[in-house]
């Protein structure tokens, strides 16, 4: 069992980390919030330890003493990772102090970044050597790399580029008991026993914590064509995705599916917001597509899709002809989610399911909560081109979201059940954290749980680190 | 401590997987050599289970008796790990009947393959729906995926699709004590806890057996450019990868460096050999790039590297006109394993670097190898884009390799401190199985070691599973 820190504990995790890099009393207040205000969350003191050595340290001593360790990155995360609301007061483990590019490689395609660094820093870097690193999420100016892979982030460049465990050549992290796992190599091929580094990436803190990673550089596209398409529904969506890559390849970077309803909400926030498409669509795609340079790649995306214009697949569509126009394009996309948050979700999903049952899922999901309560408000989105939805459901117009508090609970479930009946997966991107814990108990693989549990004790005998977190007790 | 099978666990056995399914006596033969011949196996007998559940019911009882187990699939791997040359008699599990496709799901780009699945029939079984399986070997004729995965094969398309690992989208494993892992779904993103998929693969069969796989599809290239230039040194080879890098962004999908020793090699054994190259270069490297349908890729590779003849960078060079020319070319890359064979390897290495270590490396192997004896002939080749090279050591024509057996452990060793000394990897894309167990011991890190040994213990208490192989003790 865990146990509370004494003043002596806290005396000697100061003493590891020095007095300024410790927070206490009020000035904790920041780090006990999340993004979605569903957990209030509690700890003795914030530690911010400077470097590795210094992590080891304190998870050392902290595991003798069974105290519970809770890592936290940029606080982005969305399924209350970084917060533990209850039982033993654990130590808030922040990563922000350590925070430095140790080394930007363009010749290995390389960077190695500590796990505080913020992510646009990252791009930053590796776009001031003509590399990209390709992770992009909405909260990509504030949450730090070593969350991204803590949870294995998603983001819209999956399709192309994978999740953020495709983007790691080597990690750095420290065990439960101070163990050192180095590693911070640049190989593209390493087979040296078994793969450590990506168990620990996605494990949410509950196996040691990140301290560095060695991330992959690519090169920068030569030139990249977005557009906004309408599409009569999300059937021809994907045939236009399918359409798409039988003609240009596996160069489609971005594929983003727009209810309507998310340009409601923008509309409602955001004066002035002007529309590219005309006609007020119910669905629309978000293309990008990346080619060489000279490589007249318009002329091959039009051709692509020029057909699916013919076949009614898809009825208008408009190509950015201007960086502005690109990034107004990913305005939209991007302001979603904020606009999400201001109307505010009675439940916000974040699934995923094969490409072949999307679209029967979407219509099924609309009549499903519609038999619940038809008032009900449902804005979907999210990344197709990977099958990733987040299919989230809000008040009636005028209504607010506590005159719904008792449906929550069957809405998330009937979408949930929907989900696995399919074969999806009801967390995709965002992780488990402690939100989904119960739907990982329950959805769960009973043998991958028996494995998860083992390893787990394996690595963190104490369970000092995040528990209640990600692994099911 | 693990125990022979007595003659009842083998009747046991016999009954899980059927009398039919059992081989012994002087049928075992085939099962207990591998393609380098530096290891005799041993067997009790050979079990064929034909379901997951054979596989289960066989794992639980060898676990409750201590029996150990060695997982082989195709059994064309280089590093011994389906080989258990010593110590108490195991049971070979083979999961050569369990070759079904279970389904091809063009939509999902995906195809769920039984382990026993040979990997040119996956490939083919992609093809047929206008589909690309990239994981190509110059073994795929033979091996099988269960052994691909659980080794995470490399081979000549990681520079564009990455290893075996990156192929994958779901796992279904048997652990040691007869728990199935249930994992066969086509999911671009499902953060549902530890990610347990890649600990099996590159587990090489110590930590479970895979049974089956969900499996990526690629789009088909619309258009491939094959060439083949000569270049003065390893290091213009890399300047023009990376210039082809940067003109037409990372859709290479091959970069193979070739040292004329190889082509010494097959000209010794291919009469009528003509090489596409004039003036038997020292350095060649084989480069391919794909694009889209009509998007003149030709014109834009021409392009790319044009500038780097004028540099001198590139000496001379051809692109491929013909399919024929195409795959002749292919066929030199391909056949300098089997030439090597032939000729007779006193060390074989398979190692990888920093991309920006190569050409130091190469050059201060050279010097390293003829500092211990001149007369010693280095064949290094290798998928250089990826920093994997395989530098071989042969006798001197007209020596055989039993006049060097004092000097090969030397050889060996001085190769693998360089490469470790510049942060290299002395196991790339092979693994480690029986013949780098004592390299992992030696140049793992600790902090790692530590850590594989717990998760090894945690979900193979008894030891069945390979023991000898990969994990060193």
């Amino acid at each position: 069992m865990l146990n509370d820190p004494t003043d002596a504990d806290l005396q000697r995790i100061t003493s590891i980390v020095g007095e300024k890099n410790v927070v206490g009393g009020d000035a904790l207040a920041p780090y006990l919030v999340e993004p979605r205000d569903q957990w209030q969350g509690t700890a003795a003191i914030v530690a911010k330890p400077g470097a590795t050595v210094e992590v080891a340290d304190l998870l050392r001593f902290c595991s003798e003493r069974r105290v519970a360790v809770v890592p936290i990155s940029g606080g982005t995360g969305l399924v209350g990772g970084q917060t533990k609301p209850d039982g033993p007061l654990p130590i808030l483990l922040s990563l922000e102090r350590m925070d430095r590019l140790r080394a930007v490689l363009p010749d290995d395609g390389a960077l190695i970044a500590e796990a505080g660094c913020i992510l646009a820093d990252i791009k930053q870097a590796a776009d001031d050597v003509n590399r990209l690193f390709p992770l992009s999420l909405a909260s990509e100016g504030t949450c730090r790399i070593g969350g991204n892979l803590a949870t294995n982030a998603g983001g819209v460049q999956v399709l192309r580029y994978g999740n953020a465990r495709d983007l790691v050549l080597d990690i750095e992290a420290v065990l439960a008991d101070g163990t050192v796992m180095e590693g911070t190599r640049t190989l593209r091929k390493d087979n040296m026993g078994l793969d450590l580094r990506n168990l620990l990436i996605g494990s949410e803190g509950a196996l040691g914590v990140i301290t560095a990673a060695s991330l992959k550089l690519f090169p920068k596209p030569g030139e990249t064509v977005t557009a906004m398409v309408t599409v009569p529904d999300p059937h021809s969506g994907l045939m236009l995705l399918h359409a798409v890559k039988d003609r240009l390849g596996d160069e489609i970077t971005a594929f983003e599916l727009i209810h309507r309803c998310g340009i409601d909400f923008l509309r409602r926030f955001n004066n002035g917001f002007s529309d590219p498409l005309p006609g007020d669509p119910e669905w629309r795609v978000l293309i990008e597509v990346i080619g060489p340079k000279d490589g007249g790649l318009s002329a091959l995306f039009e051709n692509a899709i020029s057909d699916l214009f013919a076949e009614g697949v898809a009825t208008d569509g408009v190509i950015a002809s201007s960086e502005a126009q690109r990034q107004a394009m990913w305005w939209m996309r991007e302001t979603i989610p904020e606009a999400n948050r201001k109307v505010g979700a009675i439940v916000s999903t974040d699934i995923s399911l094969p490409m072949s049952s999307l679209s029967r899922f979407i219509d099924a999901g609309f009549r499903t909560i519609a038999a619940i309560d038809p008032s009900l408000v449902i804005n979907c989105f999210g990344h197709v081109g990977d099958g990733n939805l987040h299919y989230n459901v809000f008040p009636a117009i005028g209504r607010t979201r506590g005159e719904y508090d008792n449906l929550r609970v069957e809405v998330k479930e009937r979408i949930h059940e929907l989900v696995h009946e399919m074969n999806g997966s009801v967390s995709a991107e965002h992780g488990v954290g402690r939100l989904k814990i119960d739907d990982l108990a329950k959805y769960g693989d009973p043998g991958c749980l028996a494995a998860m549990r083992a390893i787990k004790r394996a690595l963190d005998p104490a369970g000092i680190l995040n528990p209640g977190a990600v692994i099911p007790a």
